[in-house]
This record gives structure tokens, C-alpha cells and sequence, in this order.
């Protein structure tokens, strides 16, 4: 595929992350307004209310755009999600007879705060990373087989959903319950092994009923779009509390994702298969499709203060074994009922060598190996103060589609009240 | 504390869960009306749309009961919350003055079907039952002996809240992966290990701000009320998927509560300490309140088809070693951020002996001990047609302070898309 030309001129640079081929969803804050949902096209936004209010778009009978969240669209379902999509390339592209009403509307990107592009109905997270569960068990339990159930089961848990806030929210350093191996009791304080993971996220954007299993390729038509998601981990919270009930606290202090929802759609071009199965799987997780994306993915880190980003870690997104589609199926099979807003994060993406480790825990291996950033510092976890940032995109002919940065500062922890 | 007498002549029975000293929250839905909040008050309920319409209950500046929910009222915090009780204890009480307006806003309690009370914002479930988490040490690992972090934290792990039903609410049997000690492959289908959990649900009626921590004292303050709670379990499923990220679709094809909500004000009098501690627990989790409740608890199963309703446990939520305050301040002390209509699952309530225990695992130690219903069935787990029921209530001097049954019947499996 290649670039689709659009009157928006900074849209068609080969280096835009937003395309007329991406056009991602996003909510907007400008000086004096309210926050609105909003598209992306090169470096403008597209204000939605006022392209709906104008008549331009018409996707239902009611307003859908009169709420700061995409959520009302995915629940209108897959017909009108294409519909949207066709009407936004028409009214952006090259020669559109509406850009003089379009152009009004757009708002400079520059100028805007990107705010949450959705309410997360319940966020589920899964640990889909080969490489992830063969570098944990390696650090953990000092062997790199996967457990049991892990080549059979896209296992996952569920997470917090008030935990999930939108790229650019600083994090405070979370307090808790940890416990050294060495000591007697545990101690309460600052996380001191406080990490990141490199995942992407998928949004549901139509229901399955409760009570009613789905087959992977219903699950494939319910994901809506795509964000990138650094799911924090508190390491030492984690270890000491994870048995036998899973990740609770050591996950629960923020999840972020990144501002702009990348649409199924718009990464139709770049799917791609799972790799082969190393052991067949139950007939229910069988599917028609390619069910993941190649979206290249980078880890960078900057310490508070310093000018120098360093790129820690870059991989791709189709170094997954199981795939959005896959989970969700799972997830839904017990009858569990699925939501539109629901955001299924993928693991962390890790693949076979330390350049593509997507956390900390595996680049600096449990805190063994520190690593030195540009600009001379070392780290083996996440010191008050240092910014991490994702960051990711499809690549094609000439253009890309990209998700906008993923960005978290860590904060120092609050006092006790 | 005595039975406070009411008009409402069936509310003064020491019989009737529903006295004027309790006055639970719930929606009911009645012949061509659509649902909305009500009270129950012995054998009625009263209408609360209908009160607020007439002016006989004004709590907030904008409407509170045109929803078929309680969140909103929740959201006004705890002034309101004594407001509103201390006007129904007005309205409804013996000699009232408005006894002729309200009378014409009651509604049989027979005629109505009872809805969920409360939107679930979300659910999470712990694991704070002592006799409970030792009976399913012995069971499963062959040592009663505690998880290391148990005595320290009261843990517990995030559930799904899409699958949270109100009582009466038919639950199809779940399919699910498992796998047999001996097998080499899991397998899929229906689960052979159906099983209830006993437990109370606590109801976050306040938020807590995301990255802020609360005090235990403060948590308390946050508790809407209670209801009862069954986590159905499916046993096999969660045995083969819960290593190492703990229960998921085990436990995500149906989680019932009691159709009424009894406010942490009507639970007062019975206020009772959390046990000795067996370890000194970190000084956030300590707090000057007796944080549990003296509720008296059964479990009663009949089968389908039976006259026979057999009572399988009977045991008191005061068996629970932390409070819902504990397990409330601990998820938030990271930065978790809660809010109205959270729910949290107290975990499974087992006394010490087998007539106590809150689970057909624990009752048939893993099926291994069959046990016979009154009729001479014989039972280890659950089988098609058979109903759950919880039972509850706190016992004063002449009155009691009941939930309403929370009931279940286990349907056949669904097929396969």
C-alpha cells in the first residue's frame, strides 16, 4: 500500500505518524474548550464535534460526537466504523470538494492536550511474549520453560481499570508490601525495582453477551483499534504478593496508553500471521486470520534533567505468540461477557536478544546487568524523575502509521496520610 | 439495639429481614414500570422515584432516584447517605405524619422482580478467610500451611465486573480449558468442578484519588454497605489456568449478590473486631475500628426438580481474619484509584469445622468425600439444574437485619459457536 495523499500538506511526508491511511482517534483539550474527540491528520486534529454540529459527519440519528470518548462510535459496531472512515478520507483527501468547511474545523496538534481517548470499561492484561515468559522464568525461577499451561492457554489477568490513564500523566512512585528473600518480615516503602513493559493494547468496540462464548474470528471483528500501553510494574511489590492469586498492587499504581487509537482498520495493510505452534492448540482458538501487525516498537529513557533521550530496546509487535483476537476469544469462552471500551494488553514484547527486551527486568536482568544510558548514566530500574517513552508505527510504501509517543514521568512517592 | 416499630405492621416481625432498623437499597422492576430504586420495608417496597417526584425525599439539588441504580446517591458521600436514612427512618416510622403519602407509594414486595442494585464499577475479590485458605492449602498442595504473605496482606486479585448478576440471575455452566493430573493435553468443554463461594460483598460508595493512599479509618468511612456474594468457581478450569497469574476465566462466568444493598448504617450495632493477629501487621494496615460484622451466614443447595432445599454450612462473616476496610486501604496504598461501585469479595467464609465451610471444595474436600442432600441424592460438586442459595443476616434483640437471598441455578453448557 502506499501513501494516500491528502489537502492537509504535512499529512503526506514519508515521517508523519498520521497519514490520511491512519487517521487515529483521539480526545483534545485547546485553550477554552472543552475536550472533544478529535482525528489526526499530519500535524492538525480534526475537531469531530464541530465537523458532526457542521453537518459534515453524519454516522447516527443522535450526536455521537457530543462526549469527550470514542465509545459511543465502537458501539455503534463495525458498519459504522467504516462508514466514518470512508466519510473522513473523502472529506481529507487531495481535492476534496468540503476543504474550505473541513479546513476551518482543524485545530494545529501543537496547540492541543491530548486527553484519555476512551473510557476503559475493564482492562484485562495477557503475558503473550515467548521470549517475556522465557526471560521471567530464566530471572525468576531460574529456568527459562514456560509454565504448563502457557503454550495451550493465552493466559491473562485482569487489571485495574482506574489505573489506566493517557500518555503524559506523571506517576508517583507507588508504596507498598515487599519482602527481601533474606528477610524475616516484609517492609513497607517506595517500590525499588519499579519497571516498565512494552505492550500494545486492543480495544473491544462491540459487546459479546454474557453466557455466550465467541469464536476467534467474532473476536477479530470486535477489536476496534490498537494503542500502545506501558503496563509500570512494581517488581518487588509484585514478587512478594503474586502467590497464588497474580499481580494485584505491583500492577495497580498506572497503566498508560498512548493518545491516539490506531483503528483495525488502518492496520489492515500490515497484519501478519502468529508463528508456527509449538503445540496445536484447542480446536476454539483456531481462527481464519492473520491475527497480528507488524508495528515496530522502541523503548526510550531519559533521565530527569538530562537533554539525551537513549533507545533502549526496539522489536516488533509480531514477535507475539498469541494474538489480540485469540485472547479476547479466550477470554469471552466461560461465558465472561465483553464490553466496548474493554483494553486487552498483549504482554510485553520481548524478542530473542537483549536489544529487543521490552522491560527492565530483562535488559538490566533483574537488576544484575546495569546498563548505561547516553550521557553516562547507569540504571538497572526506573529512578525518580526519569521519563520512559514508547513509541511505534506501521511502516509502508512511503508512509507510516504511528500511534503518538507513549510517555510516563515517574514522580517520587507520596507520604502516608 | 430493639426492633425500631414501623406502620408498615409486617416490618415489625422478628421474622422479616427487612425492619425498619435495616431499610437495604435496591432497584425492583414492576408490571409495565420501568425499574427503578427502592426500599424494602417488611413485605413492601417503597418506590423511590415515586417519593422523590412527590417531594417527600430531597437529598440533592438535582434528581437521584431517576436512575435505576444507587451509584448516584453513593457519589453524594456519607452526609447524604445518614440524611437519606434518617428521613426513610422519618417517613416510615411508627406515628409518622406522612404515613397517607407514603403508604400510596408502596409496592408489594411479592409483585417485583429485583434488579442489580448498583452499577459494578469494579470487582475485586480477596482471599481473607483463614480456615478457607488452609482448607484449600491441604486440598491442593497437602499442607495446610499459609501462603508466606498471607498473615501480611490481605490479598486478593482484580475479577470482572461484566459478569457480576443480581440473584435469580441463571448461570450456564462454564466451558474452559482444564487438565487432568495424568494427562499429557488439556482439554476443553464443559467444567466438571462447579462450585460456590460464600462471601460478603463490601460497596465503595466514595472514590479515593488515583495516586493518592487512604488510611484503613478513612476506607471504612467509604463503604456504602454490604451485600451477600457468590463467586461460582469453576474448580478444573482455575486449577489448570491460575499459575502464575492467578484465578481468570475460573472465575468470569458469574458472580451473584443478594438483591439488596444494607448500608454500613444499618450494620452498625453488629460491629465486631477482626481476630487476634497471629502476626503484627504494617503499620498501614492498622486502624482504631472493629472492622467486621456479626452476620450470621448459610448455605442451602436443592436440586432440580426437589421439594427438598438441604442446608449445607452454616457460619458467620465474623470467621473473616481482615476487614473490608484492611483489604479496601491496601488496594488503594499504591495509588489505585477507587470509586463508587466498586465491589470487593471478602473471600470465601469457612469456620473451623465442616458444618461452617463456605465451599463444596472444602464440604467434599476436593470431591473426595461425597455428601447427601436431604432426599438422598448424593452430591461433590454442582450438577445441572441444582440451586445455590446464600443466606444472611445480622440478629438483634427482636428483629434482624436481612440481605434477601442470593440464589443461582447452574444451567447446562451452551454450545459452541
Amino acid at each position: 500500500m502506499t501513501l494516500m495523499k491528502s489537502w492537509v500538506e504535512s499529512a503526506n511526508s514519508a515521517n508523519t505518524p498520521f497519514p490520511l491511511n491512519n487517521l487515529p482517534y483521539g480526545v483534545f483539550a485547546i485553550d477554552g474548550v472543552e475536550p472533544r474527540c478529535g482525528v489526526a491528520i499530519g500535524d492538525m486534529i480534526l475537531d469531530m464535534y464541530a465537523a458532526e454540529e457542521a453537518g459534515l459527519i453524519e454516522i447516527a440519528d443522535q450526536p455521537v460526537f457530543d462526549v469527550p470518548y470514542w465509545n459511543d462510535l465502537m458501539e455503534l459496531g463495525p458498519e459504522a466504523w467504516a462508514t466514518l472512515r470512508t466519510r473522513l478520507q473523502q472529506l481529507l483527501a487531495e481535492g476534496a470538494s468540503e476543504q474550505s468547511a473541513v479546513e476551518a474545523l482543524l485545530v494545529p496538534l501543537a496547540d492541543a492536550s491530548l486527553e484519555m481517548p476512551l473510557v476503559v470499561s475493564e482492562y484485562t492484561d495477557f503475558y503473550a511474549g515467548r521470549q517475556h515468559a522465557a526471560n521471567m522464568g530464566a530471572i525468576l525461577r531460574g529456568s527459562p520453560d514456560l509454565p504448563a499451561n502457557w503454550l495451550h492457554i493465552p493466559i491473562g489477568y485482569n487489571g485495574r481499570a482506574s489505573s489506566v490513564v493517557v500518555s503524559g500523566t506523571d506517576i508517583h512512585r507507588p508504596l507498598g508490601q515487599s519482602k527481601a528473600p533474606d528477610a524475616e518480615m516484609p517492609s513497607f516503602g517506595p517500590s525499588k525495582r519499579l519497571d516498565i513493559e512494552l505492550e500494545m493494547g486492543a480495544i473491544v468496540g462491540t459487546s459479546s453477551e454474557f453466557g455466550q462464548p465467541i469464536t476467534v474470528d467474532e473476536a477479530d471483528k470486535m477489536i476496534f483499534g490498537y494503542v500502545l500501553l506501558n503496563d509500570w510494574s512494581a517488581r518487588d511489590i509484585q514478587g512478594w504478593e503474586y502467590q497464588p492469586l497474580g499481580p494485584f498492587q505491583g500492577k495497580a499504581f498506572g497503566t498508560s496508553i498512548s493518545p491516539w487509537i490506531v483503528t483495525s482498520a488502518a492496520l489492515e495493510p500490515f497484519r501478519t500471521a502468529t508463528p508456527p505452534r509449538e503445540k496445536e492448540l484447542l480446536p476454539y482458538l483456531n481462527s481464519t486470520i492473520d491475527g497480528l501487525y507488524d508495528i515496530e516498537l522502541e523503548v526510550l529513557m531519559k533521565p530527569n534533567g538530562s537533554d539525551t533521550t537513549t533507545s533502549l530496546s526496539k522489536t516488533n509487535y509480531s514477535r507475539m505468540y498469541y494474538s489480540a483476537a485469540e485472547q479476547l476469544c479466550h477470554h469471552a469462552i466461560g461465558g465472561c461477557g465483553m464490553n466496548a471500551g474493554d483494553l486487552l494488553g498483549s504482554g510485553t514484547i520481548s524478542g530473542p536478544t537483549k536489544t529487543e527486551y521490552g522491560s527492565l527486568m530483562e535488559v538490566s536482568w533483574a537488576g544484575r546487568e546495569p546498563f548505561t544510558l547516553e550521557g553516562g548514566e547507569t540504571r538497572t530500574f526506573i529512578e525518580d524523575g526519569d521519563t520512559m517513552t514508547l513509541r511505534g508505527a506501521a511502516k509502508g510504501d512511503g508512509f507510516q502509521i504511528g500511534f503518538g509517543d507513549c510517555v510516563g514521568t515517574i514522580l517520587p512517592s507520596v507520604k502516608l496520610p
